[in-house]
């Protein structure tokens, strides 16, 4: 059962907006076992979106068309499938309800004749109810195939494709069991590993794939399997797993879960009652920024100083000022005095510290670019370690910011 | 002319990896007047990447694809091209040399087999020298029509889009001009604009299109002209804004730059010589970090203090606990206090200052979940404003970090 997604408006092709739905929708089909077979991005054209529904259904089964949904004129998406399906536009109760509930409780005032409109849907449309938004979702059946239509506001989007489409298609279809299991590794470029696991991936069974997805100093590997035999898929990646780990046991450092290490460390840290804080010189509060995204973190998150300035180093963290002159605002020794200094301010179990330069210049302390030093300090000691990133500024950043919750994430499993 | 973009890698079709590389292409190709007619995103296998091909040269001039140039198994991109092309592949002595000295710099270690083989290219393309990283990029014509692969490491990608690939197509084709303005409004819904400026919208020119972007509390409106002739295009851009700005004065608050609100801010400063602060409670530090993705930030970003636990504010702040007993944590006078705090900590000029509840649980103040106060702060008064941004925990904290950003950028221009 393969799928489709087709992401209709002008802004994805101009580079305004990142097509983040796609990726969105894809994850959540490929756990219910439907594969994506392709994703395409068109414009708010009638002759392109056609052509890309004829050509879809060829290839696909379940179509899913996001965006071109609003009240506005450049907004066709459901002329546009009242023409595919030979179909005529009808207003729906139900829909104009729901935009009426929405006026009535969000903009405090009375729907326009454009906002009713959006209740015009095919006859041959069954509803998707958007709680969220004026634009309903669309689902229409033709020979066996399902085009699903939702809005391009991708938490509308999200909503459907949670509350309503998933439970819908498989309620409605059998489908395969996908599996994916992806082993992190650090330390080892993508082709040294591939030379190491060689004989290894050339014995792999033709229904489990490989793939190497290899970033900023990590590479991982990702086994894939699919098959309408979910127990036969699971011993055979679990058997497979088992043969590869020894081949890769000095650069393995765990699997990767759906979750972001972050929301792992979050759940650790409120299972042992514990809590974290930071103090951050070249990651600028991206660490506490990526905590605090996380529903929850109040239970284990203090705070942060973001000492982005030397000044605030002294002032606000009150590292001895001897000390930066000593050792230079980039040192192992101002890091751990940061990240003491975060445990005694916040009153927390664990701290990180980053001290570095980001790039591209040279900044306070004529360090060179790239060069970060990263500490963490729990009530009674503090370690750090000096890592070397690049020259590209956001790079630098993320990989500060990886190898901080990696060098955390050990400390607390030590525990 | 059009441009279509194809991004190889199954990770995207699990949606393990959201395509930021199609959204930074589509956009440097705008800039030289190139429209992208279709993104395509498939999978690392044969038939589809020669399909996808075929149909890419049936649509555009130029075809870009990324991804699958890595030295594994599952990175067939090269060898498809040379199926494509009816090709055969050739060791480049360049790239070779490349490789080399990337793994002497990089690497200490001389490169395998599998990484020299990287400079393995179909005999009929160019090599576009890949400075950060191993896979060249290749330019491959064919009957006028150019065919680029590039590497999908982002920022392997964007060094090539930017330093090679960009300047020889403007070196090799004469592009029209394309513009795109953009008003942002705040306010008024997608709706209730369109209905205010129908007449307008009616009467543009059909070389002139327009597009309504609605986010989080604001619509954009994006005027688009593309014309050989860039003064016509500039002059009716130019009158059409004309034309429209008075229907929406109550709703306009600027024009869209390339730039973030934070790049622009920090412009700002850095002319003036002044600086800022933050105190982040709910928005947990994303403010800080949005100023300091900047190169240049040390200059006019003094740091910040996330207190995220209502102790923090009292302890690392020095905010009254008393003001916060009196009146809650997430209250205008705790928002104020926090700003002032921000000021006198950090020495700044202007501070902002964010506490409320971003949910999804009510945290420690008790409060609705999605009302926020922002205050910003200067060395000699402090303001606030109290926001209700919803109950989506990830939206709330991006609603609030962008109301802080224009509030202190209206706060900055009045000076």
């Amino acid at each position: 059962m393969l799928a489709e997604i087709i992401t209709i408006g002008d802004e994805i092709l101009i580079g305004q907006v990142v097509d983040t739905n796609s990726a969105f929708i894809a994850k959540q089909l490929n756990k219910i076992g439907v594969s994506v077979y392709q994703i395409t991005s068109v414009q708010d054209d009638k002759e392109h979106i056609l052509k890309s529904l004829r050509e879809a259904e060829e290839n696909a089964s379940i179509i899913i068309l996001t965006g071109g949904l609003g009240p506005t004129k450049d907004d066709i998406t459901k002329n546009t499938l009242a023409e595919y399906f030979d179909d005529t536009l009808l207003r729906n109760e139900a829909v104009t309800q729901n935009i009426k509930r929405l006026w009535a409780d969000f903009v405090n005032n009375i729907p326009t004749q454009v906002n009713l409109d959006q209740a015009l849907v095919p006859s041959k449309a069954q509803v998707l109810m958007n709680l969220h938004g004026s634009a309903p979702g669309m689902w229409i059946e033709k020979d066996g195939k399902v085009f699903i239509s939702l809005p391009g506001v991708p938490y509308e989007m999200r909503g459907l494709i949670d509350d309503v489409v998933i439970p819908k298609l498989r309620k409605q279809f059998k489908f395969p069991y996908i599996q994916h299991d992806t082993l992190l590794t650090y330390g080892l470029g993508e082709s040294a590993l591939a030379e190491r696991i060689e004989a290894w991936e050339d014995q792999l069974p033709h229904y489990i794939k490989l793939a190497y997805l290899p970033s900023l100093g990590r590479v991982r590997l990702r086994l894939s399997g699919k098959s309408m035999d979910k127990q036969m898929i699971q011993n055979e990646i679990k058997h497979q797993i088992a043969l590869v780990l020894p081949l890769i046991e000095d650069v393995f450092v765990g699997f990767e879960r759906d979750e972001s290490i972050e929301a792992v460390i979050g759940k650790q840290l409120t299972a042992m009652g514990k809590t974290v804080a930071t103090a951050e010189s070249c990651t600028g509060g991206k660490i506490a920024e990526l905590f605090t995204a996380n529903a929850g973190a109040s239970r284990y998150f203090k705070g942060s100083v973001v000492s982005y300035a030397t000044q605030a180093k002294i002032d606000v963290l009150g590292v001895d000022a001897q000390l930066i002159e000593e050792f230079s605002v980039v040192s192992a020794q101002v890091a751990e005095a940061m990240a003491t200094a975060a445990i005694k301010l916040f009153d927390s179990d664990f701290a990180i510290a980053t001290t570095g330069n980001a790039g591209p210049e040279k900044g306070d302390a004529d360090t060179e670019v790239g060069k970060v030093f990263l500490a963490i300090a729990t009530r009674d000691k503090v370690f750090s370690e000096q890592f070397t990133f690049g020259n590209h500024r956001l790079k630098v950043i993320d990989r500060a910011v990886n190898k901080a919750f990696e060098m955390l994430q050990k400390e607390i499993l030590k525990k």
